[in-house]
């Protein structure tokens, strides 16, 4: 038997990577499974979507991480199952693996709201996977625009649905938009990129709902003022190969699109379930595992469930949301909880949010400070070029997009992968 | 129907794109087909295979590349006939194309000697899907090994075989080799990253046959030192899923390996069938259409053929061999004889040859003058970066390497697209 035994982590994300590295910098002995072999910078996936980095330039191998660290060990492979007594964890293709402590950082994956047949048609924005499929669709729309005579066919490939105004959505939509406006400006002979409509729909009041509402109307503005449509209170009721239906104050409507892409929802990820069911743990609605405030399974000092599957609980009776800080602070946290260093209460401290809409527009939650436009756009940039850095050494990114600020240029619009039919 | 008329280019590899390039500068009413949206610098693209870059750093949108020509017009199509007296394309799922006159410039794609049922076992090494298959299979060999603990096991699964000795060949032993013994080195706990043994086959007495023999005895030596095993006067009599079937000195052998790459031969691409067959063309017998020393075919004052699909003659009897910097200079050339501003044969003007073994190992012909070693190395990474900054001004591929060689590292290791079996 493959005995890894000490703190075993499962999954490679914010928290996992936080927590192992906290650990491994304290010379414990550390094991992480993953089923990848990277790290993904998911807050700049859309940025892989939209052809403006390559996913090499978001994505840091896990084993490269956590090389220094000489009792770290890092595996490959799916983790199926959890036996709760013996402390074993039973891997596809793998031996079994033993704990003293276990981590469970699985994070989550996209939802449909229990409509999974929309997924062939609404491509999720969660894997690298789903970036390349995003990018070959949004691009090869174009192209087929592009061979197009019919006018009303060539406004159905030039339509682009982003499904869901959480900040992944409004990144979504705005790269989009900036691209048909900017980038493809002068690329195509056969009609104007400008032509291109993209439609924001929100089911919620306004979009970036976690914002303050000042600054949900910015990001709003911004985005018109790029070319994007937004239109809150929109629910959408069935999406198949051509379109979307929608309902907005009631009314049904039908919105033909070549192009619907999915940042609506996201549930937890597979191996959640299997750890609520062999524990018995409680789960909120949105299938979170509901933690002690040391971020522990109740009853269970040798269980931490950290990131978007715990449901741990914030400022006032609200849960923390399910962002990259919340995850990488929760890592922090447990490491440190583990290593003896602490035995106060996880506390989530909040330094603020940001989402990006478009070159030099952004909006910017700071508590005490809002802000928007281009010092938000600002501090976006140097925010994540910092985390990138704090990984990977990923100085190249900021070159990256020095130049792409300069040029206006996507230099990675590549459409790779199967043909899309037609 | 959709005329296009002026010059049609089918491919935009290196050949098409050159040709287009001078044409649009001049004016020239130009439409440029191809079947994917991107032009890819194939040199480079074992650097994809190894980790060391990404797709999008070596690929440039064929529709950015030449956005500046008024008159320039970019199908992303595949061509699938042509009717020489009507002057028409005939596209999969487009309308066709009318040409005054035509340049075919579809170049090459790998080619198994006829056992194409090696290809699943074998991946070659021609598009960026190859590429990306090549590091997925790669790093999971090494992912593999590292919760292997049958030693015999773990000595199939660390042993990568290389078949053909040309630069593609010799570049992707060395980096894989590279890899083994620098990047990987700290990453895996089970066994030693160096223990990988490379083996790279050559059916001819030589590497790197195209260069003088002192240089191809050096390359070898640098290979070895990297840690390659070098085989010349090895054939490859079969390949399957466990290793390869050799032939030395009269002598099989078998080699078990679980990765087999293959970088040993390439055939005309298919399109070029279609021309031989509705022109009546004469074909050597790598299937490369016979030209004139204007690069039209025989007869056939309005149909060019240039790149890897022309038999153009070089010094002597010889023909030219199937290099980018050939495919450059045929397509410049034939765009300045449709322009009327030559009328001479065809010359090639061998700047001589360049091929990189690993970091700071190089072989360099240039004819007068051959080296070796750094300064070689330095020159080809100078080169390179001028061809794809000329394209697309790829500047950040000069940082990417600035820092891979400080740090050894190698940052797009990624695993990606569907799990290997096992």
């Amino acid at each position: 038997m493959n005995t890894a035994s000490g703190v075993v982590i499962v999954g490679g994300g914010f928290g996992g990577l936080y927590a192992a590295k906290v650990l491994a910098r304290a010379g414990a002995r550390v094991t992480v499974i993953d089923q990848r072999n990277f790290h993904l910078f998911q807050p700049l996936l859309y940025q892989v979507a939209t052809g403006g980095l390559s996913p090499g330039d978001i994505a840091s191998p896990i084993r490269a991480v956590l090389r220094r660290g000489p009792r770290t060990r890092v595996i490959q492979a799916e983790v199926i199952d959890v036996l709760p007594n013996e402390r074993v964890l039973h891997l596809r293709n793998h031996d079994p693996v033993t704990y003293d402590i276990l981590i469970v950082a699985t994070g989550s994956r996209t939802s449909y709201f229990g409509h999974d047949e929309w997924a062939p048609h609404a491509t999720g924005m969660k894997t690298v996977e789903d970036a390349i499929h995003v990018r070959a669709r949004v691009l090869n729309a174009f192209e087929r625009a592009e061979v197009e005579e019919d006018s009303k066919q060539r406004e159905f490939l030039l339509t682009f649905v982003v499904v869901g105004g959480g900040p992944t959505g409004v990144e979504l939509a705005g790269a989009i938009a900036e691209l048909s406006r900017t980038t493809l400006v002068h690329d195509y002979r056969a009609f104007d990129p400008r032509q291109a409509s993209v439609i924001l729909l929100e089911a919620g009041e306004r979009i970036l709902p976690a914002f303050p509402p000042d600054l949900s109307a910015k990001a709003a503005v911004s985005l018109q003022r790029l070319g994007a449509v937004v239109r809150t209170g929109t629910l959408v009721t069935s999406v198949d190969a051509n379109g979307v239906e929608i309902v907005q104050a009631g009314n049904q409507e039908r919105v033909d699109a070549a192009t619907v892409l999915w940042a609506a929802g996201v549930t937890t990820a597979e191996f959640g379930d299997v750890v609520a069911h062999r524990f018995g743990a409680e789960r909120d609605a949105s299938k979170r595992i509901v933690v002690t405030h040391h971020l522990t399974l109740p009853g269970r000092d040798d269980v931490y469930i950290i990131g978007d599957l715990a449901r741990a609980a914030g400022p006032g009776s609200q849960p923390l949301p399910g962002l990259a800080p919340v995850a990488m602070q929760e890592g922090a946290y447990v490491a440190k909880h583990i290593l003896g260093r602490t035995d106060r209460p996880f506390r989530y401290r909040d330094k603020g949010q940001l989402a990006v809409i478009g070159r030099n527009a952004a909006v910017c939650d700071l508590g005490r400070a809002r802000f928007s436009g281009f010092p938000a756009w600002f501090l976006w940039v140097f925010v994540h070029i910092g985390y990138l850095i704090e990984f990977d050494n990923k100085v190249l990114v900021m070159v990256q997009w020095a130049f792409a600020y300069i040029t206006r240029n996507r230099g990675a619009r590549l459409i790779t992968g199967k043909p899309e039919a037609g």
